[in-house]
Order: structure tokens, then sequence, then C-alpha cells
């Protein structure tokens, strides 16, 4: 007994050991990725995809004319650059049209305000709607009114958005746009104005997606550009009370049959069946023309797997880019993708999303099981050359990839610099001109390195445990306001 | 004889001797000027100021309600900060409203484009102009088409300003805007789209006036956004044929009484009939709130004067501030107080304007007779610890001290730093939180100091001669293009 145990307690120190003079990733894969990685950062197409989506798209919000345009869109080019199995997979999708918005102040002056509805929002009734103005400077302070302070009145939400490279000023500000109207109609409000979740010191502002936007007797709900939020701000501390007019014809249309444009590399060999997933979303806001969100997500996988598809060799596993339907107006696409393909989801090895602009990939982290780590690891060392630190192992690894990862699979994560993301971000001024190509093809070289050592290495990088949380307004408000 | 003219040439030889090593302005006045300079680097009034007329008024473009209000505010402002003899002389002014404006790319995809109207365009038919796109690069490949390649289509003028720090691209983007419709409708254009005569990079179209806007037969003319303008750009050079549609209700309403708002600060003594001009316009377009356009102007000239108001000492020369009405659209306030004045020009000593933002001063020009330019080479030393180079006896002054100039008065002109303006100028991006107090203040203090000197030496800057030329489009296009 002692003796084998102590067989055994040898064993396992040799196979640790092992493993720690061990290569992850075999050198001829590392040779291939780094190659692949050198030449993305002197290629075009990344930035010749992001140009022809924009320019001869351009605004393509779920449902819309341009969304229809934006698929055939997709079809084409993926088709055009050599994709395998390329096919547009049909999802439903909620049909949303912003119509007009006039927002102004009555008293006590006169002054018109720069201002977009929140995505979902209802209109106002045709006559408008006008009422004294409550100003709080956050959720908390919102929560904390009563029904008597708010019944009649319109809730302004007037928090500041803070810039950060790591972009976590959006969680503050990203929960208040979502949650804020919830609050403000429970209470008895007209209608809810937010300071944008946005950083833009320009007149723009930022829509975005609200939660349960389709509970009935929701109320308006829009949000100032900064510096009109400033002026409304500024007649709130004359002290004097402050009337606001809002007139919106945004209106919930019949929803639309889009498409997840998918296309692949395809794998040889045992492993061809494995997929690696690239995901971006085809979808943008009404208001841009989807630069940065998400044409950048879009050019930065297409040119990543067009890189391999281009290189000769065909990968072991097969690399799957998905163009996802409807990211911003509640994940259509994504969770129809997970539903279609809930019989194969042990086949997602793993998977990457790009959604983040075109900032430069300053850290790489991943979720994967623990005994992947040391692929992890290594991979990391063929990105450090390109500026990439190595992140934790904490990533959720984008929206569109949610229901996958819930469902267990694994994701890889390059943290993007997104101190100016949030400049342009759900704004009309999301345009190609605040694309930078080298920037941008940065992204494509840690997303072709990371991509081409997943689809080739024998080992994979494990499972994930199941995960059944949602995501609540209710637990929102348990967070920091 | 000979005894004369020796005795002549030693009496003029003394005299400029004397001239060389006398002080042109006494060590009293610099010291007290210098006194007044350093006070305005830490002053707040101008900040206020352009803060409350931004915050409480905002856009006030001539005939409007906005315009009315101002002529208010402006009237309580300067009796509220203890100017003397504030009144307000009315001007009449013309009273164009831009309506709404659809621009859009009909061939070969769709895309709608962010576009304003051109000041005083008229509107397009109710049904909209729709038509192919003829796109130059310049006012010269404009003349040179022929009205074949012309007729029933869209000229699209596709110049891209420059940016510069003495604002210099202005001058051929600006030419275009002012001129290029009428060029446009003599070959028989249905329409003038011009890039923005502005540089920003942001999703904001760059208005302003046009020459000869009342001209009946003129076609509409309305300005791209930066952006917007790459998404034609990009169209038409794709080869396929390109055909926008555009819809306006522009139009000219009946002209209203707006006002000239006018303080002082009084003289004593027996130049207190002598005026100093302290200039800047009062009205701003009606797409942003006026910041730099012109509320910038009104906050220095309104805070220089105060300064010596405050002082203590009243100047030998009366300061009058006068805020022009409708400098925008035609420069009616200027041409009526020059008519309103026309029996006292003589009296108008000099005058400086305050009218190209927040920028700090960089250069110190003049137009002034020869020989009092050693004055200004000695005002010039009072400014040179602020950072203000000598610049030269040719400065214009600014539009609204051009019926002056013209009709004799000398100019002092503070030149600003143009680098930023012209992102902002004419835009809705023209808000308050684009004002660098200290830059605003640096700005004071130049003007504080020359206003100081002006209003309390003994000599005067002599008399300009009576300049009767005219601008027209017809003149411009002997320019370079």
């Amino acid at each position: 007994m002692r003796t084998c145990i102590r067989l055994a307690f040898v064993f396992c120190l040799l196979i640790s050991t092992s493993r720690l003079f061990a290569q992850a990733i075999p050198t001829d894969i590392k040779d291939a990725a780094l190659e692949l990685r050198d030449a993305a950062m002197q290629d075009s197409i990344a930035y010749d995809v992001v140009e022809s989506l924009t320019m001869e798209v351009g605004p393509r919000s779920a449902g819309s004319a341009g969304d229809a345009a934006a698929v055939q869109w997709a079809v084409k080019k993926l088709n055009s650059l050599g994709f395998e199995r390329v096919h547009a997979d049909t999802v439903e999708v909620p049909h949303w049209d912003r119509g007009t918005l006039d927002v102004r102040i009555n008293a006590p002056y006169a002054q018109s305000l720069v201002a977009t509805s929140l995505g979902g929002s209802v209109g106002t009734p045709h006559e408008g709607v006008e009422a004294p103005i409550v100003r709080v400077a956050s959720l908390a302070e919102l929560r904390a009114l009563t029904s008597e302070q708010l019944q009649g009145r319109i809730a302004y939400i007037d928090h500041v958005m803070e810039r950060a490279k790591d972009g976590e000023g959006y969680s503050t500000a990203g929960r208040i746009r979502a949650c804020g109207h919830v609050v403000a109609a429970e209470l008895g409000a007209r209608a809810t104005i937010i300071r944008s979740a946005g950083t833009s010191t320009h007149r723009v502002a930022h829509t975005g997606s609200m939660r349960m936007n389709k509970i009935p007797g929701t109320i308006p709900a829009v949000a100032l550009a900064n510096a009109d939020a400033d002026i409304l701000t500024y007649a709130v501390n004359s002290g004097k009370p402050v009337t606001v007019r809002l007139h919106s014809t945004a209106r919930e249309l019949p929803r639309v049959i889009s498409a997840n444009v998918i296309g692949e590399v395809r794998g040889s060999g045992k492993l061809a069946n494995e997929i690696v997933i690239l995901g971006a979303h085809l979808d943008s806001w009404d208001l841009g023309t989807g630069a940065i969100d998400d044409g950048a997500g879009v050019a930065i996988v297409t040119a990543a797997a067009k890189l391999i598809l281009d290189s000769g060799h065909r990968p072991r596993r097969t690399i799957r880019v998905v163009l996802y339907a409807n990211e911003e107006f509640g994940l259509s696409g994504a969770e129809s993708y997970a539903t279609n393909h809930r019989s194969k989801i042990e086949d997602h090895v793993v998977g990457l999303e790009a959604d983040f602009g075109d900032g430069a990939v300053w850290e790489f982290s991943s979720r994967v099981a623990e005994d992947a780590l040391d692929i992890i690891d290594e991979l990391h060392t063929l990105l450090e050359d390109i500026g990439i630190e190595r992140g934790d192992n904490e990533a959720d690894g984008g929206a569109d990839l949610t229901p996958l990862r819930k469902a267990g699979m694994p994701v890889l994560s390059m943290t993007q610099d997104g101190t100016h993301y949030f400049d342009y971000h759900h704004t009309v001024d999301d345009t190609l001109d605040k694309i930078d190509r080298d920037d941008l093809n940065q992204n494509v070289a840690a997303y072709v390195t990371a991509a081409y050592v997943a689809a080739n290495i024998e080992r994979d990088f494990g499972r994930l445990p199941i995960d059944t949380s949602e995501k609540t307004c209710a637990a929102e408000f348990d967070g920091d306001d």
C-alpha cells in the first residue's frame, strides 16, 4: 500500500514536472502564428472591410432596411473573400424606430437641448410631456425619492461618466441608462432624462438599450448630450423651478427577420468538427455608421480568419466567423445561435469576440479551465511583442458570446484600450474617420495569433461551469450606485 | 534762404531725435495698464458673462426669439455691471429660418447624410430635389464646367478646409461657401452641396452666410459634415452614378427689429467725447449656443471695460462697448451703427473687436496712421509678457468694425490662436464647454491693456484713408481658388 502511494506520488511529481518543462504550444504552431501575427500588422483587409461596411451600408439597426442591406453585404463580402459555407442563419429581431425627438427647457428660460431617445423608449403622447424636473446624481438618489417627490415630474439622472482605459465608467453609467427608467416609472415619473452614458465632449447624445423596455406602461426615456446636460444642470442650479418639454414619436414596429451571417475556414482531420468562434456583431445603432461599434469588430475577426484562410495551411479545427444579428437590442443573434447549436455546444472549443472599437489591445485575458492556463501563459508570450500584458482568468468574453460561455464554452479576451471608445459609442459620431489603421491591425494580429493557436493545438481549453444567472435591474441595484 | 533751410533741417532733426527718445506712452499710463493687465489674468467676469449668455439665452440668430432675449439679457447685464448710458439702438435685421433638412444618397446605395442649410438658402420644392451629383474640388473647377455638364444636376464642391493657427484655411473654404451657389446656379444646377467650411472631425455640419443670397432664382445650398462629405466622395469615387435627394423647408421670414446694445465707461476732461470702441457681436448662429462665436468676444470686451470701470479712475476718452446685432447674416448692426454715427465718425479714435473665439492672443497688429506706429510699438512692449508677438500694420480689425474702418477709423487687432476655432465655428458644437478660462482671461488682459492706453494717452492714432471697395463674388473669383 505505502509503496503504491509512494509510486503514485512520484508519478504525479513527474507528470507535473514534465508539464513545467513541456511546451503547451508546439514550436511549429508558434512559428506559424508569429508569421501570421506579423503579416497582420501590414495588412489592409480589416480597414477595407470596415470602410466598405460603413460607407456602403452605414447605419444598420436591428430590423431596419440597413440591417437587411448589411446581411446581404456580409454574405457577399465573406463569399468574395473566399470563406467556406457562407450562409445567413435567420433570426427574428425587434424593430424599434426612434422617430423624431424634441427636448427643450421651457422655464426659467427657453433652450433647445440635443438629445436622443434611448433604445426601446416609448414615444410621448401626441401633445408631448411637459413637467417640472427633479434632478438626482445617481440611481441611489433616485431610489431614495418618494413617489410624492417624483409623481407627475420628469426624473433627471445627472451622472457624469468617467473616462478610463478599461471603460470602467460605463459600468455605472450603463446601469443608469438600463435601469433608470424602471425606477422612475415605479415612482410615478412621466419621463426620464439621463446625461448620456458616454464621454463625448461634442454635441452628440449617446443612445443605448434599456432593460425591460417591453414592459407596458413604461415612460419615455432620453439621453442628453453632455453639453446639454450642463445646460439643464445650470438651470436646476439657478434654484428656480425648471420645466422641460419632451416630444417623441419613438415606437416599436412589428418584428422582422434578420440573420446571423456565418463563414468558415474549414478544419481538417480528426478535429475538423471542433469550432473556434470568432464573433462580432453586424448590427449597429441607427445614429452613426457603426464604425467602432461594431464595424471594427467585424473587420478584425474577418481579417484574422482571412489571413489563416490565405496562409495555405488548413487549420485542424474549423474557424467560424459569426457576424451576429442584433447585439444592440437584446442579443437576439447570440441567443438564436446558441439555441440552434444546442446539441453541438460541446464542439465549440473556444470563442473570441471583438466588440470594443479599434483601440489597441493592451491585455490578454481568458476564462478557461484551470488546467489549460499553461496554454494561455504560452500564448501570451506570442503577444508580448505587440504590447499586450497578461490578464486574469475572469474574462467575460463579450456580449455575443455570453450564451455560449454560460453553456460552458471557454473564452479568450483581447482587452482593448477604451480611453476614447465612449467618445463615439452609440452616437451619430461613430464613423469611419474614427478608425486608426495601425490600432486596427494590431487587433487583427492579436486575434489571428490566438485563433491560429486555438485551432491547431491538440489540447483544448476544457469547459466552464454552467452559469444560469440573469441580469435584471433588481440584481443591479445590489451593486454600487 | 540757406540759413533758413539749415535752421529748418536742424529743427526737423531735433524733432525726430526727440521722438526717438521720447515716450509714446507716459510711464503712469503704462503702470496702470500693466496693473489692469495682471488683474485680468485672475478675473472671473469674462467667464461669468459667456456662461450666463450661453446658458440662459443660448442660440440667438438674427430675428429669432433668442435674438430678442439676447438684447434684453445684454441691457440687463451691462446695467448690472455698472456700465453707463446703457441702451439698445434698434436695428432692422433679416430673419431666416432654416426649417428642416434631409439629405440622403439614393444611389448607388442609401445613406443618410448629416448636413445643414447655409444661411439664407432657399428651401427645396415640396417634393424635394433629387438629381445626379457632379463633384468638383474647387471653385475654379466648378467655374470650368459647362452648363451642359451641370444643368439639372447637383453641384458638389468637395474642398477640405485646412487647419491653421491663423485660420488661413477659412479664406478659401469661406469663399466657396459664400459664392459656390452663385456659380452653380448660373450653370443651371438644381442645388449646391459643399463640404463644410470647417475643421470639425465630429459629425456636425458648419453653417454660415452666403453672398447675394437674396437673388431670386437662387438654389438650395447645404453643407455636409466632414464625415458625410467623406461618405459622398467615397460613393462618387466608386465610379457609379450617384444621386442625392435634398428636402429643405428653409425660408426667409419678414424682417425684424433687433438692436445693438451699447454701454460706456464715460471719459472725463477735454477728450471725453472721443471714443474707443470695444466691439463684439451679440447674435450667433442658431445651431450652437454661441460660446466661441461670439459669446467669448462679448465676454472679453465686457470684462476689459468692466476692469477699467472698476479701477476707480475715469479714462480720458470714453470706452464704448458695442454688442452688435446681426454680424452673421450681413453686418446689419455694424452698418446701422456707422450710419447712425455718420456725423461723429471722427470722434471714433480707434476700435478693437473680439470675434475669433477664446484662443489665446499671439499677435498684436494694427492699422493706424504711420506716425502713430511708435505708440503701437510701445504698447506692444506691455503685451510681450503675456505671449504676444508684434504684427504688421495691415490689420482689418474684424467684420463689425469694417464700416468704421472704411470711414477712416484706425483699428487695433489682437490675433488669436485659431487652431481649434474652426472645429466649432457655426456648428451645434459651439457650446460653453469649449471655452478655456485661462485663454479667455489672457484675451481680456490684452484688450484691457490696449483699451486703457488708447483711452488715456494724449495722442491719437491718426486717420485711415477712406476705403470704398466692395466684396462681391465676382471680385472673389480673381482670387486664388
